[in-house]
């Protein structure tokens, strides 16, 4: 109950007043949204919004829009659209006005200035979000899908942050504590009549509940693998001397995506150095200075650094120029020795070699590489030969077949910790069943996992907690 | 009629289709509004649009919001609001969709690609407000006041593309305009009659609504010499050796404006480099490199420049640090005569001369300087002392009376160069009047002057004037 209590107190303290700011990105464009929630939203929104057709906007219907200006007193701000929210039926599940009004900043300014001096206050960054939250609107897990849902970038991300804000994620293990609880109750029942030595959890089915129970927390578990990656793209070592056409093949790699982006104009978006999405996977590609086939290899400094990132990395990539290996007989024979060197080095990490510039090989070249590295993957970043080969290695390396069979994913590290200590709250509750340990050490293991399955949902929080989650959202949402 | 039948033509050619763009600025927040406009627009939507309660866009009220999902086939792309507008109650005039997403870039562009896909076009800058025009939601120079409205940064030019979006403006042109077809039409009808020697058009009354007409467009015209500045700021030449203290005084004038901005976090906007808004009017401040007290001034390249840079000023601000005044008993009366020759060289350019860092002069010094240089600002940029005597003093120079009175004022070079050409045809019209020229001549300068004055308010237009106008637009716009 203590933490219950924590929610109310967080709620009374932030929760009374009437908040204000842009959601839209900062910045000019045709219009910018201004929101509003609170009691008294639409009340204080009133007096500033002379309607073209003079309605009132405290008379109108939730979920209507209206014409007309924004006035501070004798002064008109500007021509707007104004959206009328009435609680619950809002994001917030308070009342909440939107204005839509011309994307000047000095505009948007002087709106949200204007709200401010009528008695709004400033909202914190996902403070929207947060009374969402705290309304019952959305739980914890949901509330965090939405900051992901907002920066996701790729096919992958957006769908697993999609699935979480839909609730897929939450309803599983909401469903699963109440389960829990519902044995917990009946467990400390037993503890208030243990003089008679009555059982009213019956053990077998508890057994069964605490297997299934883990069965689903450690493929969630498992899924923070697929989810972690996902979510912050796999991470690859280019491994290549300079002039190997490491930039040609990034460029050869992100030519499709752009061509689509570049499509829609005004929506272009900055080129993110070096980060891809292939097959709606973002691939961070991570440039390395090469390694020089000499002994004294681990002498030098940046091949050191070399190896750092490739510690970091999923995927190493050892991209060699075609003609520079013709150039030599024993250049081939040293190049195996480097990889085999690489792959002793770092024998869990995938290795892909990749023979450049192909175009300009002649037959006989090619099929001596062919033989001599049968694995090499062999392609023209300058022709786009290959290229398309090479996607569909690195999607191979990823595991995603949880994300194409729309399973649950876990992204997020706080709920993946939670997990973690609820499996191991639940093994020692099992444990202790199968040991015959008495009824009130067992309650104690299921509050403990109780708690961590409600910290994912927010059931159970604090206010430091929301505080973190929170502080991470843009203002306006 | 000619030009009429233009006007169809541009609608036929570009307007019978649905286009779709992007409303907000291009990056990523809390939300972000895609606008769909045409005939089709709710018939297109409404398959996208899977509404949490089942709701049929197509049957929805003009002007209600709708939550729901944007579907792709079985992906679902987003939770958004839709909300709809039915022509022709809406911006454009014609069917309208607003799609509120979640502000992630991916989202934005995926959301676009789906209604491209479906049989949107991409929009070109400022179709929307095109489309408003040709379905005569707003006149030309409305329509043109919204992309004023849009880059508006003070309040000065905040107002005045307010005033002429709503119309102030075009309102008066457009009755002078009626008035004077009246009479057009009943000399044009003289004409048909012209054996029998008979006057429609009252010679009086004519003459009394030319002599109106004059007076507006001087006024109008006149009020272009504020208009320009409110709309491109008032450029001021910052004369001074390196030290100083231009910098400190730019940040000092800028501190009060800054406060302001910074307080509303998440709205802050880039600083402009010297662009600093004092009174709701905006000032452009121009660096020089300063004048040399010698004799060989004409000699040097560098004051070459300072004095291109004030002829392009309207003011000149001549900054002293006082204390290197004090250095030697020679540096005031040198002060003085450069000054003076500075004077002769821009006779009409307002000069202020500032004496800088005065809190660190001794009571002595400054009787000096008050009885030397008695017009002279004294002031200290690094305490703020006498900055807001600055401010004043910049602000009485520019003759704003016209803007504090609310009266019209032209802040458009097209409309300005309409009106001068409306007023020399109508200056014509008098001039043949008061001769005596035959009805068939008057006739020819009348249909000059309307032509011209048909320009502003959109009247009468051609494809390469509104491509000129709406290319200035953004998209989405």
């Amino acid at each position: 109950m203590l933490h219950l209590i924590t929610i109310c107190t967080f709620a009374a303290m932030e929760y009374d007043d009437d908040i204000v700011a842009l959601a839209t990105p900062s910045g000019a464009g045709a219009i910018a949204v201004i929101r509003i929630s609170g009691a008294k939203a639409i009340a204080l929104a009133s007096p500033l919004f002379k309607s073209i057709r003079g309605k009132d906007l405290r008379k109108q219907k939730s979920h209507t829009i209206h014409l007309g200006h924004i006035v501070d007193a004798e002064r008109t701000l500007d021509e707007v659209l104004v959206s009328v929210f009435k609680e619950p039926h809002s994001y917030t599940g308070e009342n909440v006005i939107e204005v839509s009004c011309h994307g000047s900043l000095y505009i948007q300014q002087e709106i949200i200035q204007l709200f401010i001096r009528k008695g709004c206050r400033m909202a914190n960054p996902g403070e929207f979000t947060l009374r969402a939250f705290l309304n019952g609107k959305l739980d914890l897990s949901q509330a965090e899908a939405v900051a992901d849902l907002i920066s996701s970038d790729n096919e992958a991300n957006h769908k697993v942050a999609m699935q979480q804000m839909r609730g897929g994620f939450s309803y599983e293990i909401k469903k699963l504590r109440e389960e829990l609880l519902n044995f917990a109750s009946l467990i400390e029942l037993e503890l208030d009549f243990s003089e008679e030595d009555v059982e009213f959890a019956d053990r077998t089915q508890f057994k069964n509940l605490l297997v299934k129970i883990q069965e689903v927390l450690k493929k969630l578990i498992d899924s923070f693998a697929v989810g972690n990656v996902i979510k912050n793209g796999i991470p690859i070592a280019i491994v290549g001397e300079p002039n190997v056409g490491k930039s040609t093949l990034l460029n050869a790699l992100l030519n499709e995506e752009r061509a689509i982006v570049s499509e829609i104009a005004g929506t272009t978006r900055d080129a993110i150095e070096d980060e891809i999405s292939i097959g709606g996977i973002g691939f961070r590609f991570i440039d390395t200075a090469g390694i020089r086939e000499t002994k004294d290899i681990v002498e030098s400094i940046g091949i050191k650094k070399t190896f750092e990132k490739i510690e970091k990395s999923e995927v190493v990539l050892y991209l060699v120029d075609g003609n520079q290996l013709m150039v030599d007989d024993k250049n081939i024979p040293l190049l195996i020795s480097t990889l085999e060197k690489l792959q002793q080095k770092h024998p869990q990490k995938p290795l892909i070699t990749v023979i450049n510039k192909i175009d300009s090989l002649n037959k006989r070249q090619l099929s001596t590489i062919y033989n001599e590295l049968p694995t090499a993957l062999l392609l023209s970043a300058k022709t786009g030969q290959g290229i398309g080969q090479l996607q569909d290695t690195l999607l191979d390396l990823i595991n995603i077949g949880a994300l194409r069979n729309n399973e649950t994913i876990v992204t997020n590290s706080r709920h993946y910790n939670s997990l973690l200590k609820a499996l191991e709250e639940v093994e020692k509750v099992q444990f202790g069943l199968d040991e015959g340990v008495s009824g009130d050490l067992l309650a104690i293991d299921i509050r403990q996992a109780l708690y961590h399955f409600g910290e994912i949902t927010g059931e159970i929080t604090s206010d430091d907690l929301l505080g973190n989650i929170f502080a991470n959202f843009c203002i306006g949402k």
